[in-house]
Protein backbone atom coordinates (compact mmCIF):
# COMPACT_ATOMS: atom_id res chain seq x y z
CA UNK A 1 0.00 0.00 0.00
CA UNK A 2 1.19 3.50 -0.82
CA UNK A 3 1.93 5.69 1.95
CA UNK A 4 3.95 8.47 3.63
CA UNK A 5 6.15 8.65 6.61
CA UNK A 6 5.03 11.46 8.77
CA UNK A 7 6.96 12.72 12.16
CA UNK A 8 5.77 15.41 14.24
CA UNK A 9 8.25 17.10 16.86
CA UNK A 10 6.91 19.40 19.45
CA UNK A 11 8.35 20.19 22.60
CA UNK A 12 6.13 17.36 24.24
CA UNK A 13 6.34 14.61 22.43
CA UNK A 14 7.76 13.37 18.74
CA UNK A 15 5.05 11.48 17.07
CA UNK A 16 5.64 9.03 13.81
CA UNK A 17 3.64 7.68 11.99
CA UNK A 18 2.47 6.02 8.72
CA UNK A 19 -0.08 8.20 6.44
CA UNK A 20 -2.33 6.82 3.45
CA UNK A 21 -2.99 8.97 0.53
CA UNK A 22 -6.45 10.02 1.85
CA UNK A 23 -4.71 11.00 4.99
CA UNK A 24 -5.49 8.54 7.17
CA UNK A 25 -2.98 7.39 9.93
CA UNK A 26 -2.47 3.75 9.76
CA UNK A 27 0.11 3.19 12.63
CA UNK A 28 1.98 5.74 14.94
CA UNK A 29 4.86 5.46 17.55
CA UNK A 30 4.77 8.22 20.26
CA UNK A 31 7.81 9.12 22.56
CA UNK A 32 7.86 11.99 25.33
CA UNK A 33 10.55 14.22 23.95
CA UNK A 34 13.55 14.18 26.49
CA UNK A 35 13.46 18.22 26.05
CA UNK A 36 16.36 18.64 28.11
CA UNK A 37 18.51 16.31 26.28
CA UNK A 38 21.04 16.70 24.04
CA UNK A 39 21.07 16.95 20.62
CA UNK A 40 22.77 13.05 19.76
CA UNK A 41 19.77 11.89 22.35
CA UNK A 42 16.97 13.68 21.15
CA UNK A 43 18.01 11.98 17.96
CA UNK A 44 18.25 8.50 19.30
CA UNK A 45 14.62 9.35 20.68
CA UNK A 46 13.28 9.92 17.24
CA UNK A 47 15.42 6.77 15.85
CA UNK A 48 13.64 4.68 18.20
CA UNK A 49 10.25 5.79 17.18
CA UNK A 50 11.35 5.48 13.70
CA UNK A 51 12.35 1.77 14.14
CA UNK A 52 9.08 0.99 15.95
CA UNK A 53 6.93 2.07 12.90
CA UNK A 54 8.93 -0.63 11.35
CA UNK A 55 8.69 -1.32 7.33
CA UNK A 56 8.66 1.55 5.77
CA UNK A 57 9.02 0.37 2.10
CA UNK A 58 5.69 1.40 0.72
CA UNK A 59 5.97 5.03 1.43
CA UNK A 60 7.04 7.48 -1.04
CA UNK A 61 8.35 10.25 1.05
CA UNK A 62 8.92 11.63 4.39
CA UNK A 63 7.28 14.80 5.85
CA UNK A 64 8.22 16.66 8.63
CA UNK A 65 6.27 19.06 10.69
CA UNK A 66 8.43 20.73 13.37
CA UNK A 67 8.49 23.88 15.88
CA UNK A 68 10.01 26.46 14.55
CA UNK A 69 12.01 28.66 14.01
CA UNK A 70 14.50 26.53 11.35
CA UNK A 71 16.16 27.92 7.99
CA UNK A 72 14.01 27.88 4.91
CA UNK A 73 12.93 24.22 3.90
CA UNK A 74 14.12 23.08 7.24
CA UNK A 75 17.93 22.60 6.50
CA UNK A 76 18.54 23.46 10.35
CA UNK A 77 15.91 23.38 12.67
CA UNK A 78 15.87 24.97 15.95
CA UNK A 79 12.95 24.57 17.89
CA UNK A 80 12.26 26.97 20.52
CA UNK A 81 11.11 24.25 23.16
CA UNK A 82 14.14 21.95 22.21
CA UNK A 83 17.11 23.89 23.47
CA UNK A 84 19.65 20.50 22.85
CA UNK A 85 19.01 21.23 19.00
CA UNK A 86 20.18 24.44 17.38
CA UNK A 87 20.88 24.46 13.65
CA UNK A 88 20.45 20.56 13.48
CA UNK A 89 20.22 19.32 10.24
CA UNK A 90 17.19 17.45 10.62
CA UNK A 91 16.63 16.99 6.68
CA UNK A 92 19.98 15.50 5.91
CA UNK A 93 20.10 13.11 8.78
CA UNK A 94 16.61 11.49 8.10
CA UNK A 95 17.48 11.37 4.42
CA UNK A 96 19.93 9.45 5.57
CA UNK A 97 18.45 7.27 7.35
CA UNK A 98 15.55 6.78 5.76
CA UNK A 99 16.82 7.05 2.07
CA UNK A 100 13.12 8.81 1.60
CA UNK A 101 13.04 12.28 -0.33
CA UNK A 102 12.41 14.27 2.90
CA UNK A 103 10.16 17.59 3.32
CA UNK A 104 10.37 19.66 6.50
CA UNK A 105 8.11 22.80 7.19
CA UNK A 106 6.90 24.36 10.23
CA UNK A 107 4.13 22.50 12.99
CA UNK A 108 1.22 25.19 12.51
CA UNK A 109 1.70 25.36 8.39
CA UNK A 110 1.87 21.35 8.65
CA UNK A 111 -1.57 21.75 10.16
CA UNK A 112 -3.21 24.28 7.80
CA UNK A 113 -2.22 21.96 5.01
CA UNK A 114 -3.86 18.90 7.37
CA UNK A 115 -7.36 21.01 7.59
CA UNK A 116 -7.52 21.73 4.38
CA UNK A 117 -6.90 18.19 3.02
CA UNK A 118 -8.82 16.33 5.44
CA UNK A 119 -10.13 18.99 8.30
CA UNK A 120 -12.45 21.61 8.99
CA UNK A 121 -11.60 23.61 5.95
CA UNK A 122 -11.73 21.04 3.35
CA UNK A 123 -12.68 22.23 0.58
CA UNK A 124 -12.05 25.70 0.98
CA UNK A 125 -9.06 27.70 -0.74
CA UNK A 126 -8.65 30.90 1.89
CA UNK A 127 -8.80 29.95 5.32
CA UNK A 128 -6.20 30.15 8.10
CA UNK A 129 -5.39 27.67 10.50
CA UNK A 130 -4.34 28.30 13.57
CA UNK A 131 -2.63 26.61 17.33
CA UNK A 132 -3.28 27.87 20.21
CA UNK A 133 -0.88 26.34 22.73
CA UNK A 134 1.93 26.69 25.17
CA UNK A 135 2.27 29.73 21.98
CA UNK A 136 0.47 31.07 19.44
CA UNK A 137 1.14 29.87 15.58
CA UNK A 138 -0.43 29.80 12.32
CA UNK A 139 -0.21 28.85 8.94
CA UNK A 140 -2.59 30.72 5.60
CA UNK A 141 -4.13 29.24 2.77
CA UNK A 142 -4.33 31.96 -0.15
CA UNK A 143 -5.59 31.31 -3.66
CA UNK A 144 -5.47 27.50 -2.69
CA UNK A 145 -2.11 28.26 -1.90
CA UNK A 146 -0.04 27.24 1.41
CA UNK A 147 1.83 31.02 2.11
CA UNK A 148 5.30 30.52 2.89
CA UNK A 149 7.21 34.14 2.87
CA UNK A 150 10.64 34.66 2.65
CA UNK A 151 12.09 32.32 4.70
CA UNK A 152 9.28 29.93 5.17
CA UNK A 153 8.08 31.96 8.16
CA UNK A 154 4.34 33.28 6.96
CA UNK A 155 1.83 32.68 9.19
CA UNK A 156 3.21 33.44 12.45
CA UNK A 157 -0.29 34.82 13.84
CA UNK A 158 0.57 34.93 17.38
CA UNK A 159 2.87 37.99 16.39
CA UNK A 160 -0.10 40.42 15.51
CA UNK A 161 -0.35 43.27 17.94
CA UNK A 162 -3.81 42.87 19.46
CA UNK A 163 -3.13 44.90 22.71
CA UNK A 164 -1.05 47.92 21.94
CA UNK A 165 -1.03 49.01 25.40
CA UNK A 166 -0.94 45.43 26.50
CA UNK A 167 1.70 43.11 28.04
CA UNK A 168 5.13 42.28 27.25
CA UNK A 169 6.46 38.80 27.16
CA UNK A 170 10.16 38.56 27.51
CA UNK A 171 11.34 38.05 23.86
CA UNK A 172 8.16 39.73 22.24
CA UNK A 173 7.06 42.98 21.24
CA UNK A 174 4.30 44.49 23.63
CA UNK A 175 0.65 43.44 22.60
CA UNK A 176 1.45 40.59 20.54
CA UNK A 177 -1.26 37.87 20.22
CA UNK A 178 1.03 35.15 21.81
CA UNK A 179 2.21 37.29 24.53
CA UNK A 180 -1.81 37.58 25.62
CA UNK A 181 -3.12 34.22 24.88
CA UNK A 182 -0.45 31.21 25.02
CA UNK A 183 -0.47 28.88 27.97
CA UNK A 184 2.73 31.14 28.91
CA UNK A 185 1.36 34.45 29.32
CA UNK A 186 -2.09 32.89 30.61
CA UNK A 187 0.37 31.15 33.14
CA UNK A 188 2.58 33.90 33.54
CA UNK A 189 -0.33 36.44 34.47
CA UNK A 190 -2.06 34.13 36.51
CA UNK A 191 -0.24 32.26 38.33
CA UNK A 192 -1.49 29.43 38.00
CA UNK A 193 -1.50 26.47 34.70
CA UNK A 194 -3.64 27.93 31.83
CA UNK A 195 -5.46 24.69 32.02
CA UNK A 196 -6.73 25.96 35.61
CA UNK A 197 -8.05 29.53 34.38
CA UNK A 198 -11.31 31.02 35.51
CA UNK A 199 -14.21 32.00 33.39
CA UNK A 200 -13.42 35.35 32.82
CA UNK A 201 -9.79 34.70 31.37
CA UNK A 202 -10.77 32.06 29.05
CA UNK A 203 -13.34 34.85 27.62
CA UNK A 204 -10.67 37.26 27.89
CA UNK A 205 -8.04 34.98 25.46
CA UNK A 206 -10.83 34.08 23.53
CA UNK A 207 -11.50 37.59 22.91
CA UNK A 208 -7.82 38.64 21.61
CA UNK A 209 -7.75 35.39 19.63
CA UNK A 210 -10.97 36.54 17.67
CA UNK A 211 -9.36 40.22 17.46
CA UNK A 212 -6.26 38.93 15.66
CA UNK A 213 -8.20 36.34 13.98
CA UNK A 214 -10.48 39.13 12.35
CA UNK A 215 -7.37 41.63 11.66
CA UNK A 216 -6.30 38.69 9.32
CA UNK A 217 -9.67 38.13 7.73
CA UNK A 218 -9.62 41.64 6.73
CA UNK A 219 -6.59 41.92 5.71
CA UNK A 220 -6.68 38.52 3.29
CA UNK A 221 -10.25 38.38 2.23
CA UNK A 222 -10.97 35.23 4.38
CA UNK A 223 -13.46 34.13 5.88
CA UNK A 224 -12.42 30.82 8.08
CA UNK A 225 -10.07 30.39 10.83
CA UNK A 226 -9.81 26.49 12.02
CA UNK A 227 -8.05 26.82 15.38
CA UNK A 228 -6.30 23.95 17.32
CA UNK A 229 -3.82 23.66 20.09
CA UNK A 230 -4.32 22.39 24.48
CA UNK A 231 -5.31 26.03 25.26
CA UNK A 232 -7.71 26.76 23.10
CA UNK A 233 -9.28 23.06 22.67
CA UNK A 234 -9.28 22.76 26.12
CA UNK A 235 -11.18 25.73 27.25
CA UNK A 236 -13.56 24.52 24.29
CA UNK A 237 -17.05 25.87 23.77
CA UNK A 238 -16.58 29.79 26.15
CA UNK A 239 -13.42 30.39 24.21
CA UNK A 240 -15.02 29.67 20.89
CA UNK A 241 -17.85 31.99 22.12
CA UNK A 242 -15.66 34.74 22.90
CA UNK A 243 -13.73 34.63 19.69
CA UNK A 244 -16.96 34.72 17.72
CA UNK A 245 -17.97 37.68 19.32
CA UNK A 246 -14.82 39.50 18.53
CA UNK A 247 -14.90 38.37 15.18
CA UNK A 248 -18.72 39.38 14.55
CA UNK A 249 -17.55 42.71 16.13
CA UNK A 250 -14.86 43.59 13.89
CA UNK A 251 -15.20 41.72 10.85
CA UNK A 252 -17.87 44.40 9.00
CA UNK A 253 -16.46 44.37 5.29
CA UNK A 254 -18.71 43.04 3.01
CA UNK A 255 -15.51 40.04 2.22
CA UNK A 256 -15.08 39.76 6.20
CA UNK A 257 -18.78 39.87 7.28
CA UNK A 258 -19.45 36.27 8.70
CA UNK A 259 -15.99 35.11 9.07
CA UNK A 260 -16.27 31.86 11.11
CA UNK A 261 -13.88 30.84 14.27
CA UNK A 262 -14.50 27.26 14.74
CA UNK A 263 -12.15 24.05 16.23
CA UNK A 264 -10.22 22.16 14.16
CA UNK A 265 -11.29 19.04 12.15
CA UNK A 266 -8.64 16.08 13.02
CA UNK A 267 -8.22 16.62 16.47
CA UNK A 268 -4.93 14.35 17.69
CA UNK A 269 -4.07 13.11 13.88
CA UNK A 270 -3.73 16.68 12.48
CA UNK A 271 0.18 16.97 13.01
CA UNK A 272 0.79 13.56 11.38
CA UNK A 273 -1.66 14.23 8.73
CA UNK A 274 -0.27 17.63 8.42
CA UNK A 275 3.62 16.05 8.11
CA UNK A 276 2.20 13.98 5.34
CA UNK A 277 0.29 16.67 3.38
CA UNK A 278 4.02 18.13 3.81
CA UNK A 279 5.60 15.43 1.93
CA UNK A 280 2.40 15.45 -0.42
CA UNK A 281 3.05 19.04 -1.43
CA UNK A 282 7.20 18.81 -1.43
CA UNK A 283 6.58 15.89 -4.25
CA UNK A 284 4.21 17.83 -5.89
CA UNK A 285 1.40 15.71 -5.22
CA UNK A 286 -2.13 17.43 -5.71
CA UNK A 287 -3.80 17.76 -2.26
CA UNK A 288 -5.98 20.53 -3.34
CA UNK A 289 -4.02 23.03 -2.17
CA UNK A 290 -0.68 24.62 -3.37
CA UNK B 1 5.59 50.49 -30.36
CA UNK B 2 4.04 47.87 -28.21
CA UNK B 3 2.21 49.37 -25.33
CA UNK B 4 -0.82 49.38 -23.46
CA UNK B 5 -3.37 50.81 -22.22
CA UNK B 6 -3.81 52.09 -18.54
CA UNK B 7 -6.38 54.04 -16.89
CA UNK B 8 -6.54 54.72 -13.36
CA UNK B 9 -10.09 55.48 -11.28
CA UNK B 10 -9.86 57.45 -7.95
CA UNK B 11 -12.49 59.88 -6.70
CA UNK B 12 -10.53 62.94 -7.32
CA UNK B 13 -9.28 61.97 -11.07
CA UNK B 14 -9.38 59.64 -14.02
CA UNK B 15 -6.28 59.18 -15.26
CA UNK B 16 -5.90 57.56 -18.88
CA UNK B 17 -2.50 57.41 -20.37
CA UNK B 18 -0.32 54.57 -22.64
CA UNK B 19 2.39 52.72 -20.86
CA UNK B 20 5.37 51.02 -22.63
CA UNK B 21 6.42 47.62 -21.80
CA UNK B 22 9.31 48.74 -19.26
CA UNK B 23 6.48 50.34 -17.41
CA UNK B 24 7.45 53.87 -18.65
CA UNK B 25 4.38 56.30 -18.70
CA UNK B 26 4.37 57.86 -22.36
CA UNK B 27 1.03 59.91 -22.84
CA UNK B 28 -1.82 60.57 -20.19
CA UNK B 29 -4.66 62.36 -20.16
CA UNK B 30 -5.96 63.66 -16.89
CA UNK B 31 -9.78 64.50 -15.93
CA UNK B 32 -11.13 65.45 -12.75
CA UNK B 33 -13.71 62.85 -11.40
CA UNK B 34 -17.36 64.41 -11.96
CA UNK B 35 -18.08 62.39 -8.02
CA UNK B 36 -21.17 63.54 -7.63
CA UNK B 37 -22.44 62.72 -11.49
CA UNK B 38 -24.50 59.59 -13.19
CA UNK B 39 -23.06 57.13 -14.34
CA UNK B 40 -23.54 57.85 -17.81
CA UNK B 41 -21.73 61.31 -17.11
CA UNK B 42 -18.98 59.23 -15.79
CA UNK B 43 -18.55 57.16 -18.65
CA UNK B 44 -18.76 60.34 -21.13
CA UNK B 45 -15.87 61.96 -18.65
CA UNK B 46 -13.71 58.51 -18.76
CA UNK B 47 -14.50 58.18 -23.00
CA UNK B 48 -13.02 62.01 -23.42
CA UNK B 49 -9.84 61.20 -21.73
CA UNK B 50 -9.76 57.72 -23.66
CA UNK B 51 -10.34 59.78 -27.25
CA UNK B 52 -7.86 62.19 -26.29
CA UNK B 53 -4.89 59.65 -25.23
CA UNK B 54 -5.31 59.32 -29.33
CA UNK B 55 -4.65 55.99 -31.43
CA UNK B 56 -3.75 53.10 -29.03
CA UNK B 57 -3.66 50.38 -31.91
CA UNK B 58 -0.15 49.74 -30.35
CA UNK B 59 -1.42 48.88 -27.15
CA UNK B 60 -1.83 44.92 -26.56
CA UNK B 61 -4.16 45.05 -23.34
CA UNK B 62 -6.19 47.36 -21.52
CA UNK B 63 -5.57 47.15 -17.51
CA UNK B 64 -7.75 49.18 -15.55
CA UNK B 65 -6.51 49.90 -11.42
CA UNK B 66 -10.23 51.35 -9.71
CA UNK B 67 -11.31 52.23 -6.38
CA UNK B 68 -12.93 49.51 -4.48
CA UNK B 69 -15.18 47.59 -3.57
CA UNK B 70 -15.52 45.47 -6.96
CA UNK B 71 -16.93 41.98 -7.96
CA UNK B 72 -14.09 39.46 -8.74
CA UNK B 73 -12.43 40.10 -11.86
CA UNK B 74 -13.78 43.78 -11.72
CA UNK B 75 -16.55 42.85 -13.51
CA UNK B 76 -18.91 45.23 -11.79
CA UNK B 77 -17.30 48.13 -10.07
CA UNK B 78 -18.97 50.09 -7.15
CA UNK B 79 -15.94 52.62 -5.99
CA UNK B 80 -16.55 54.05 -2.53
CA UNK B 81 -16.46 57.88 -3.50
CA UNK B 82 -18.06 57.39 -6.86
CA UNK B 83 -21.80 56.94 -5.80
CA UNK B 84 -22.54 57.37 -9.60
CA UNK B 85 -21.05 54.01 -10.27
CA UNK B 86 -22.86 51.16 -8.30
CA UNK B 87 -22.11 47.54 -9.94
CA UNK B 88 -20.98 49.57 -12.92
CA UNK B 89 -20.09 46.94 -15.89
CA UNK B 90 -16.99 48.64 -16.44
CA UNK B 91 -14.93 45.87 -17.88
CA UNK B 92 -17.77 44.65 -20.84
CA UNK B 93 -18.21 48.22 -21.45
CA UNK B 94 -14.58 49.34 -22.09
CA UNK B 95 -13.84 45.84 -23.73
CA UNK B 96 -17.05 46.45 -26.15
CA UNK B 97 -15.26 50.46 -26.77
CA UNK B 98 -11.60 49.66 -27.17
CA UNK B 99 -12.09 46.35 -28.71
CA UNK B 100 -8.73 44.91 -25.92
CA UNK B 101 -8.66 42.35 -23.68
CA UNK B 102 -9.51 44.66 -20.12
CA UNK B 103 -8.23 43.78 -16.96
CA UNK B 104 -9.66 45.19 -13.65
CA UNK B 105 -8.30 45.46 -10.37
CA UNK B 106 -8.33 46.91 -7.32
CA UNK B 107 -5.94 50.15 -7.18
CA UNK B 108 -4.27 49.27 -4.34
CA UNK B 109 -3.30 46.15 -5.60
CA UNK B 110 -2.18 47.45 -8.82
CA UNK B 111 0.15 50.05 -6.91
CA UNK B 112 1.91 47.08 -5.51
CA UNK B 113 2.53 45.42 -8.92
CA UNK B 114 3.93 48.92 -10.29
CA UNK B 115 6.40 49.26 -6.56
CA UNK B 116 7.57 46.29 -7.54
CA UNK B 117 8.36 45.66 -11.49
CA UNK B 118 9.44 49.43 -11.22
CA UNK B 119 9.63 51.15 -8.03
CA UNK B 120 10.86 50.71 -4.54
CA UNK B 121 9.98 46.68 -4.38
CA UNK B 122 12.00 46.31 -7.53
CA UNK B 123 13.10 42.49 -7.08
CA UNK B 124 11.69 42.30 -4.03
CA UNK B 125 9.74 38.89 -3.78
CA UNK B 126 8.32 39.80 -0.40
CA UNK B 127 6.36 43.08 0.35
CA UNK B 128 3.21 45.32 1.20
CA UNK B 129 2.40 48.30 -0.70
CA UNK B 130 0.13 50.86 1.00
CA UNK B 131 -1.81 53.95 0.40
CA UNK B 132 -2.43 56.24 2.78
CA UNK B 133 -4.73 58.82 1.14
CA UNK B 134 -8.42 59.73 2.15
CA UNK B 135 -8.55 55.93 2.97
CA UNK B 136 -6.06 53.51 3.70
CA UNK B 137 -5.49 50.39 1.30
CA UNK B 138 -3.00 47.98 0.55
CA UNK B 139 -1.67 45.18 -1.88
CA UNK B 140 0.80 42.20 -0.63
CA UNK B 141 3.44 40.78 -2.46
CA UNK B 142 4.04 37.12 -1.06
CA UNK B 143 6.43 34.15 -2.50
CA UNK B 144 6.11 36.51 -6.08
CA UNK B 145 3.19 36.41 -6.33
CA UNK B 146 0.18 39.31 -5.99
CA UNK B 147 -2.00 37.95 -3.10
CA UNK B 148 -5.83 37.82 -4.07
CA UNK B 149 -8.19 36.57 -1.64
CA UNK B 150 -11.65 34.93 -2.13
CA UNK B 151 -13.26 37.93 -3.56
CA UNK B 152 -9.98 39.53 -4.89
CA UNK B 153 -9.75 41.69 -1.97
CA UNK B 154 -6.78 40.63 -0.37
CA UNK B 155 -4.28 43.71 1.67
CA UNK B 156 -6.82 45.34 2.60
CA UNK B 157 -4.43 46.46 5.53
CA UNK B 158 -7.26 49.76 6.29
CA UNK B 159 -8.67 46.48 8.41
CA UNK B 160 -6.23 45.63 10.57
CA UNK B 161 -7.08 46.67 14.02
CA UNK B 162 -5.00 49.00 15.90
CA UNK B 163 -6.22 50.98 18.54
CA UNK B 164 -8.69 47.95 20.05
CA UNK B 165 -10.09 50.82 22.47
CA UNK B 166 -9.75 53.62 19.55
CA UNK B 167 -12.50 55.39 17.20
CA UNK B 168 -15.14 53.67 15.62
CA UNK B 169 -15.38 55.68 12.41
CA UNK B 170 -18.99 55.03 10.61
CA UNK B 171 -19.05 52.04 8.92
CA UNK B 172 -15.97 50.79 10.51
CA UNK B 173 -14.88 48.48 12.75
CA UNK B 174 -13.58 49.99 16.22
CA UNK B 175 -9.88 50.77 16.28
CA UNK B 176 -8.79 50.07 11.96
CA UNK B 177 -6.20 51.63 10.92
CA UNK B 178 -8.28 53.01 8.61
CA UNK B 179 -10.37 54.74 11.13
CA UNK B 180 -6.84 56.19 13.08
CA UNK B 181 -5.01 57.09 9.74
CA UNK B 182 -6.95 57.98 6.98
CA UNK B 183 -7.46 61.48 6.08
CA UNK B 184 -11.05 60.93 6.52
CA UNK B 185 -10.18 60.01 10.42
CA UNK B 186 -7.30 62.71 10.43
CA UNK B 187 -9.92 65.86 9.93
CA UNK B 188 -12.90 64.13 11.63
CA UNK B 189 -10.34 63.98 14.71
CA UNK B 190 -8.95 67.58 14.39
CA UNK B 191 -11.90 69.40 13.09
CA UNK B 192 -9.23 70.09 9.79
CA UNK B 193 -7.80 69.10 6.55
CA UNK B 194 -5.80 66.34 7.28
CA UNK B 195 -2.76 68.42 5.10
CA UNK B 196 -3.10 70.93 7.93
CA UNK B 197 -2.51 68.50 10.73
CA UNK B 198 0.38 69.30 13.81
CA UNK B 199 3.36 67.31 14.51
CA UNK B 200 2.10 65.64 17.23
CA UNK B 201 -0.99 64.19 15.22
CA UNK B 202 1.59 63.01 12.08
CA UNK B 203 3.56 61.33 14.63
CA UNK B 204 0.73 59.40 15.52
CA UNK B 205 -0.34 58.98 12.18
CA UNK B 206 2.73 57.23 11.22
CA UNK B 207 2.82 55.61 14.92
CA UNK B 208 -0.52 53.78 14.23
CA UNK B 209 0.47 52.97 10.34
CA UNK B 210 4.18 51.63 11.50
CA UNK B 211 1.93 48.90 13.89
CA UNK B 212 -0.15 47.98 11.09
CA UNK B 213 2.68 47.32 9.12
CA UNK B 214 4.39 45.43 11.87
CA UNK B 215 1.61 42.80 12.23
CA UNK B 216 1.81 42.50 8.88
CA UNK B 217 5.79 41.97 8.21
CA UNK B 218 5.55 39.57 11.58
CA UNK B 219 2.21 37.76 10.20
CA UNK B 220 3.72 37.19 6.68
CA UNK B 221 7.53 36.79 6.73
CA UNK B 222 7.71 40.37 4.93
CA UNK B 223 10.35 42.85 5.57
CA UNK B 224 9.11 45.90 3.51
CA UNK B 225 6.63 48.10 3.17
CA UNK B 226 6.40 50.82 0.39
CA UNK B 227 3.93 53.75 1.01
CA UNK B 228 1.92 55.89 -1.37
CA UNK B 229 -0.88 58.59 -0.98
CA UNK B 230 -1.33 62.07 -0.26
CA UNK B 231 -1.22 61.80 3.49
CA UNK B 232 1.74 59.73 3.85
CA UNK B 233 3.60 61.61 1.42
CA UNK B 234 2.25 64.97 2.65
CA UNK B 235 3.53 64.33 5.90
CA UNK B 236 6.82 63.15 4.65
CA UNK B 237 10.06 62.29 6.90
CA UNK B 238 8.40 63.32 10.38
CA UNK B 239 5.32 60.69 9.25
CA UNK B 240 7.84 57.49 7.98
CA UNK B 241 10.68 58.16 11.07
CA UNK B 242 7.37 57.56 13.29
CA UNK B 243 6.31 54.57 11.21
CA UNK B 244 9.61 53.30 11.36
CA UNK B 245 10.11 53.89 15.10
CA UNK B 246 6.95 51.51 15.90
CA UNK B 247 8.22 48.75 13.34
CA UNK B 248 11.85 48.65 14.79
CA UNK B 249 9.52 48.32 18.60
CA UNK B 250 7.36 45.27 17.32
CA UNK B 251 9.57 43.69 14.53
CA UNK B 252 11.51 41.37 16.89
CA UNK B 253 11.73 37.81 14.88
CA UNK B 254 14.50 36.78 13.69
CA UNK B 255 12.71 37.03 10.06
CA UNK B 256 10.93 40.61 10.70
CA UNK B 257 13.48 42.27 12.75
CA UNK B 258 14.81 45.16 10.42
CA UNK B 259 11.63 45.37 8.26
CA UNK B 260 11.58 48.87 6.88
CA UNK B 261 8.93 51.42 5.61
CA UNK B 262 9.89 53.66 3.21
CA UNK B 263 8.14 56.49 0.62
CA UNK B 264 6.69 54.64 -3.00
CA UNK B 265 9.37 54.85 -5.57
CA UNK B 266 6.74 55.82 -8.78
CA UNK B 267 5.24 58.71 -7.42
CA UNK B 268 2.96 60.86 -9.44
CA UNK B 269 3.40 57.66 -11.83
CA UNK B 270 2.20 54.93 -9.80
CA UNK B 271 -1.33 54.34 -10.68
CA UNK B 272 -1.12 54.54 -14.33
CA UNK B 273 2.22 51.95 -14.05
CA UNK B 274 -0.11 49.86 -11.70
CA UNK B 275 -3.02 50.02 -13.99
CA UNK B 276 -0.37 48.71 -17.11
CA UNK B 277 1.12 45.68 -14.47
CA UNK B 278 -2.78 44.65 -14.13
CA UNK B 279 -3.02 43.79 -17.83
CA UNK B 280 0.40 42.41 -18.58
CA UNK B 281 -0.77 40.16 -15.53
CA UNK B 282 -3.47 39.81 -16.72
CA UNK B 283 -2.20 38.41 -20.06
CA UNK B 284 0.22 36.60 -18.31
CA UNK B 285 3.51 38.53 -18.78
CA UNK B 286 6.20 37.69 -16.88
CA UNK B 287 6.84 41.30 -14.43
CA UNK B 288 8.61 39.57 -11.93
CA UNK B 289 5.67 39.23 -10.17
CA UNK B 290 2.95 36.31 -10.79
Amino acid sequence: MTTVLAIDIGGTKMDVGLVDLDGRVLRREVRPTPAAASAAELWATLCGALDAVGDVAGAVALGVGCGGPMAPGGVHVSPLNIPGWRAFPLRARLAERTGLAVHVDNDAKALALAEGWRGAATGVRDYMAMVVSTGVGGGIVLDGRLLDGAGGNAGHVGHVIVEPDGDTMPGHAQGTLEGEASGLAIARRTGRPAAEADAETVARVGRVVGRGAASVCNLLDLRLVVVAGSVALGYGEPFFRAAQAEMDRLCLLDFSRGARIVPAGLGADGPLVGAAAVALRGQGTALGIA
